[in-house]
C-alpha cells in the first residue's frame, strides 16, 4: 500500500512534500552537519563544539543527589509535575539569579527543557512569519535556527569589543519601522558572547535597556555563562533593570551538567502565563526526575565551590588557547574572553573559514565557520574557536594543525593568485542549523 | 523604568498585549484549571487526572538502572547527546514497536520528550493557520490544544465501541475537501483510546489506514496505552500496514515513568529529517540522562514483567470502577474498556458535566467534563473517569461521592424544572488546556 499526495506527479522523494507547513522551510540541514559528523572522531581535534567538560565535575555529586532523590522523592521524581516546573527549584533558581542582581518572583520562573526550549516557546509566542529579531553580529547559531523556523527575519546589529553598540541598536530600530516592518524583541547574549566572547559593558547596561523600553522592543535576555567567569563576575543582569521589558533565559548546562536538560525563563508577570501555556502545550511538563536531582544538587552540594572549579578549567583552557595563537598564528586577530567558552577569530580577507573547513577536517582539527552565526551570510572571515571541551594539550595540538591549514590555504591561494577559485562569493547559504554547536 | 507599547492606550494589564504572535491566540487556559487546582488537595478523590501509578513500579529497578549509568557512563549521561536520541535506546525502541507488528529500521526513531514533545514538532511541521486535522470524536486534550497553538481547526469523526467510524472518515475526507480546505493528518489514538476508552477493531485498521493513503492523508498514531491491555494484546499497529503513510508516537510514561519525559516518534523516512531539525532546533536534544537510563533499566530490568503488574494493577482499578458504576450510578451508560487507564461516561441528557464540576468537588470528588475532549463545545453530556491512579477503594469512595452529586443535581433539576437555569446551552467554550489531563 503507498501513499498517494497531491503533488505527486512532481519528482521529489519525499511523498509528503507538498504538506508540509510553510515554516517547514525555515528548518535547513547545516551544510557541514555531514563534516561535523565526520569531525566527531576521536583523532579529531573539535575546537567546534560548546560541550562543557563535564568530567569536572565530581560525579559522587551527582551520585549524592540521585541517592537522596529515589530516597526521599522517588515517587514524585518518576511522575508528571507542574507545566511550570517544581516549586523547590523555582525558589532555588532566585537565589542564582539573584549573584547578577535579579529580584524576582517564583511565580515568573518558568522551567524548561534546556534553555534552548525557552527559545523556542518564546519565539512560538511572539513571532509571527516576517517579523523581525535583532541580534548580535553575530549571534547563537541555535537562536538563528530557532528564530527562523517560525519564519523571522533576524537582523544583526554592530557589536564590538563592549558588546551591542547602543547607537547601532536605536539606529536599527529606526531603519526598521520606517521600512514599516514589525520587531518583536532584541535577543542579546550580554556575557561572553556565543561566539564572539565579548560581555556588554555595565556603561552600555543601562543605555541599551532605555533604548528598547523606549521603542517598546522586547528584550531577550540569554544568560548561559555568566557565572563562568575569569577575572570579575559579570555586570548584573538586564533584566534587574527593567523586570517588565526582559525575559531572562538561565540554565543549568554549562554550570551543572547539560544532560538533564533543565534550563528556564524568568518572564514578566504579564507574559508568564502565556509561556506556561505554550510549554504545557509543549511537553506538558518538564522532568520531574531531572529537577529534582537538581534541586537536590543545589540544597546539598557546594555549587558555588563547584562553579568556582568550573571557572578555573576553562580559564587554564582560554590560556592555552591564547598562548598557542600568539606562538602559531600570529597574523590572526581575536578576542581575548573573560569568561565562557568561546574565541572569535578574524581571518584576512582572502580566506575564507567555510571553505577551508575540509581541508582542516583533513588535517584533524575542527571548527565552526563564522557564517553559521550570522543569517544574512556574512562571517566568511571569522571562525568560532571553543576552548571548553579539549583540555590544554588537545588544543595546542589543534591550533598547531589549524596554523598548517591555514599556511597550506595561503600556499594554494598563492599558486592561484587572481583565478579567484578558492574564495565562492558567498551568496548567504549561511549555516544555520544547531547540531554545530554541540559537534 | 517602564516599556511603552504601540498599544499602550488600550486598556489592557499586559503591556505585550499587541507583540504576540497571532498564534498565541490559539493558547487558552482551561476555565477548570483553577478547579483543578482544588481537586489537587488530598482529601479530594481524583478522578480527573491521567497520571500512572508509579508506585508500582519497583524502586530498586530505577535505582539500579541509575547506579549502572552513574558507573558506566556518568559523563555521557550528563553531556549533551544527538538530536535524534540516543542509537542504543532508539534500537531498545524497535524491540517495544516489534510487539505491535512494527518493523521498523532504528534511523526513523526520533526521541523526543514525552510523546507530547513529538505532536508539538509535527504540528509545528504541518500546520499552516486553517488547515483541518482530523481526530476522533472525542479526543487527546494534550492534542486539540497543541494543534490550536498552530491554529489548526480540528475536525472530530464519529467514533464508536470499536473505535473510529471508517465511512465518517472518508466522508469527512470528501466533505472537507468540498469545502475546499486542507487536510494535514488524521490524528487518532487506536488502542484504549484517551479519553474514550474504546480500540480500533482489527478489522477496521486496514480500513482505516486504506481510506487515508488513497486519499493522500498522513496519519499520526498515538499509542501510549497499547502495552496496558486487560486481556488480549491490541491489534498490530496501523504503522505496520503502511509505514510510508503513517507517523507512530509512543511512549515510556504509562509503561514505565513519565518523570524521565521520555517518547518517541517513529516517522516515514522522508520524514524524518525534518522531524530531527524541528527537534533540534527546539531542545537541541533529549535528555542523555533520561536516556541512558531507561536504555538500562531496558536492558537489565525484566520490563515485560513489570508491564505484567502495571496491567494487574490497572484491571483491579478498572474493575473496582466498573463495579462501583453499576452499583451506584446505574442509570448513566459507559463503554467497558479493555486497557488503559479511562473510561468514558454518558449521562442523561439533562445533565451538564460542565456546569456539574463546582458542585463536585465541593463533594470531594473530581472528573474530566466531556468538554475537554471536544475543541467544538461538544461533550457536555459526557465525562472522563480515570481508574489509574486512585487505589481500588478510592476509586469507589469517588463514584458513591459522584452519585450524591448527580443525585443532588437531578433534585435541583427537578425543582427548576422548565426554568432552563441549569443548563447552559453550551456554544462552545470548551476546555482545552492540557493540564488537566495531569491534574
Amino acid at each position: 500500500m503507498t501513499s498517494s499526495t497531491p503533488n505527486s506527479g512532481a519528482i521529489n522523494l519525499d511523498p509528503w512534500f507538498g504538506h508540509y507547513a510553510e515554516r517547514a522551510s525555515g528548518l535547513s540541514a547545516s551544510e557541514v552537519r555531514a563534516l561535523f559528523a565526520v569531525a566527531s572522531r576521536p583523532e579529531v581535534v573539535s575546537l567546534a563544539g560548546g560541550m562543557p567538560f563535564v568530567r569536572a565535575l565530581p560525579q559522587d555529586l551527582v551520585s549524592d543527589a540521585l541517592d537522596r532523590v529515589m530516597r526521599d522523592s522517588g515517587p514524585t521524581a518518576l511522575q508528571y509535575g507542574s507545566g511550570q516546573g517544581v516549586p523547590a527549584l523555582r525558589e532555588q533558581i532566585l537565589e542564582i539569579m539573584a549573584l547578577e542582581g535579579i529580584s524576582a518572583s517564583s511565580d515568573d520562573v518558568v522551567v524548561t527543557t534546556g534553555s534552548q526550549q525557552a527559545l523556542d516557546l518564546v519565539a512560538k509566542l511572539f513571532i509571527d512569519p516576517g517579523d523581525v529579531i535583532l541580534a548580535e553580529a553575530p549571534s547563537y547559531v541555535g537562536a538563528i535556527g530557532v528564530f527562523r523556523s517560525y519564519q523571522a527575519t533576524m537582523v544583526h546589529l554592530e557589536t564590538d569589543a563592549d558588546g551591542l553598540v547602543p547607537e547601532a541598536l536605536a539606529e536599527g530600530i529606526r531603519r526598521i519601522r520606517a521600512d514599516g516592518r514589525t520587531i518583536k524583541f532584541l535577543y542579546t547574549i550580554p556575557n561572553f558572547h556565543n561566539p564572539a566572547g565579548v560581555t556588554l559593558s555595565a556603561e552600555r547596561r543601562p543605555e541599551i535597556v532605555r533604548i528598547c523600553a523606549e521603542a517598546g522592543v522586547l528584550i531577550l535576555e540569554d544568560n548561559p555563562y555568566g557565572l563562568l567567569h575569569f577575572d570579575e563576575p559579570v555586570p548584573d543582569a538586564l533584566r534587574s533593570l527593567n523586570p517588565d521589558g526582559i525575559i531572562y533565559l538561565g540554565s543549568f548546562s554549562k554550570t551543572l551538567a547539560p544532560g538533564f536538560r533543565v534550563g528556564w525563563a524568568l518572564a514578566p508577570h504579564a507574559i508568564r502565563e502565556k509561556l506556561v501555556l505554550a510549554a504545557e502545550a509543549a511537553i506538558l511538563c518538564p522532568s520531574s526526575f531531572s529537577q529534582l536531582v537538581i534541586s537536590q544538587y543545589l540544597a546539598t552540594a557546594d555549587w558555588k565551590a563547584q562553579i568556582n572549579e568550573f571557572r578555573g578549567v576553562y580559564r587554564d583552557r582560554r590560556d592555552a588557547m591564547l598562548d598557542a595563537l600568539g606562538e602559531h598564528l600570529p597574523d590572526l586577530s581575536w578576542n581575548v574572553p573573560n569568561g565562557g567558552f568561546y574565541i572569535w577569530v578574524t581571518l584576512p580577507d582572502d580566506l575564507d573559514s567555510k571553505a577551508m573547513l575540509p581541508r582542516a577536517v583533513t588535517e584533524l582539527v575542527a571548527y565552526t565557520p563564522g557564517t553559521a552565526f550570522f543569517a544574512d551570510g556574512n562571517g566568511r572571515h571569522n571562525m568560532r574557536l571553543s576552548f571548553c571541551y579539549p583540555p590544554p594539550e588537545a588544543i595546542r595540538l589543534g591550533i598547531r594543525r589549524l596554523a598548517t591549514v591555514i599556511a597550506g590555504e595561503r600556499d594554494l591561494l598563492e599558486t592561484f593568485a587572481g583565478t579567484g577559485r578558492l574564495t565562492p562569493n558567498g551568496s548567504g547559504d549561511s549555516v544555520t542549523a544547531p547540531p554545530p554547536d554541540l559537534s
